[in-house]
C-alpha cells in the first residue's frame, strides 16, 4: 500500500477522512493550515488528534490574511449566523483557498516522496464554494499528475457524499467525534449559532446521535 | 480590454512580460512573491520597476522555507555554478512552485476582480521544470477557469519562446535591461557562474547584445 497526505482542518470531515486513511494506506501524514484564522482552536484540536493517532501532522503557516481582507475567517468581519443565506455564506470564502492549500499540500508530498493527497470536499459543500465541485476536483487532479517528476493522485473520498453520510460512515467507525472542532468561533463551548455549528448539529440529528461535544 | 495580473519576479523573462502586457492590457497589477529566497535584490528590483511603470505591485510572503528546505533557492545548499548538470539546476527547483505561486495570484486576481493571469514559462524551462511544461500550463488554465465565479484566463505567452527570443522581442521593444535582475546571488554585481547568469550571458550573446547590467 502507499502513503498518504490527508489535508486536515481538525473538523468532523477531515476529521472522518483521517481515520478512514489510517485504515487504507500503509503509511499517512496529516497537513493543516494556518491562514490566520479568528482561532486556533480547530488547529489545536487537529494536533492533538494527529497525536493520539500516531500520525506525523504539520501545521503550515499560510498568510493569506496579508493579501486578502475581505473573509469572515480571516478577517474582523462578523461570522455570519445561520445557514441559509447564500450570499452571506460567501463571506466565509477564501479566494481559490483549496487550490493554495492542495498546491501546498503537493509540495510538501513531493518532498516526501508521498504519492496520494486526500481532501474532504462534500456533496454539502458544492453551491457555495467552487473548488469543492467535483468538476474542480477532476482538474485539479489533472495537473498534480504532471506538475513534478513523479506522480501525484489527488482524491476526495467525500465528494459525492454529504455531511450527514460522512458522520453515519465515522460513527459507524466508532469515531469520537468530541475530538473535533466544527465551530467558526473559538469559544470552550460551540456557539450553535454559525453556519458551521448548525450544520454539525443538523447532521447529528439526521443519524439520530448525540453530539459529544454538546455532553462535555 | 481587459485587466491583467502579471506574475512578476523582477528578472528578464518576466520583466519583458510585464512590458508586453502594459500594451496589451487597461490594465496591469503585478504580483512577486517572497518565499525566502537568499537575498531580495530580485524583489527590490522588481518593486522599483513596477514603480517606474505606475503599476500597482504587491510581494506577497509565502514561507517555503518553513516546509521546505531542500532547494538552493531557500535553503543554506551552495548555489550551483554553471547550467550543465541537470542533476545539480533540479537544486534550484521548489516542488511545485508555480502551481503555489499561482493559485496565490488566482485568489489575488479574484478578490481584484482581474480575469487575466500571465506568467513567464518559457521553452528553456520545460525540461527541467515539470511545471513550467506547456502541458502543466494548460491543465493548469483548465482548473483556474472553473476555480470561482468568474473566470480566469491564465496565459503564459512566452512558453514557445527561448529566453534568447524573449531577449529578442524585449530589445525592439527598447526595454532597459538594467532594471531586471538574474543572479541567484544577491551581491553588488551578478556573479557571472550561476546557471541564471550564464544563461543571461548566452541570450545577449546570442542577440549579438551587450548586457546594460554589466556596464553598469
Amino acid at each position: 500500500m502507499e502513503k498518504a497526505l490527508i489535508v486536515y482542518s481538525g473538523g468532523l470531515d477531515s476529521f472522518t477522512l483521517l481515520n478512514l486513511a489510517k485504515q487504507k494506506f500503509r503509511q499517512v501524514m496529516a497537513v493543516s493550515f494556518d491562514y490566520g484564522q479568528k482561532h486556533r482552536k480547530e488547529l489545536n484540536f487537529a494536533s492533538e488528534c494527529a497525536q493520539r493517532l500516531n500520525i506525523e501532522h504539520k501545521v503550515i503557516r499560510l498568510p493569506f490574511e496579508e493579501f486578502l481582507s475581505e473573509s469572515a475567517l480571516v478577517g474582523a468581519t462578523k461570522v455570519p449566523e445561520g445557514n441559509y443565506d447564500k450570499e452571506k455564506m460567501k463571506l466565509t470564502v477564501v479566494p481559490n483557498r483549496n487550490m493554495i492549500m492542495i498546491s501546498v499540500a503537493a509540495s510538501l508530498a513531493i518532498s516526501k516522496k508521498i504519492n496520494y493527497i486526500w481532501y474532504a470536499a462534500h456533496s454539502g459543500d458544492h453551491e457555495i464554494y467552487p473548488d469543492c465541485r467535483p468538476e474542480f476536483i477532476s482538474k485539479l487532479s489533472n495537473v498534480l499528475e504532471i506538475c513534478d517528476y513523479h506522480k501525484i493522485v489527488l482524491e476526495a473520498p467525500f465528494q459525492n457524499l454529504t455531511k450527514t453520510d460522512i458522520l453515519k460512515m465515522g460513527l459507524e467507525m466508532k469515531l469520537d467525534y468530541s475530538q473535533t472542532w466544527t465551530c467558526y468561533e473559538g469559544k470552550d463551548l460551540p456557539c450553535g449559532k454559525c453556519s458551521a455549528c448548525i450544520e454539525r448539529a443538523n447532521s447529528f440529528k439526521e443519524n439520530n446521535a448525540k453530539d459529544p461535544l454538546n455532553e462535555l
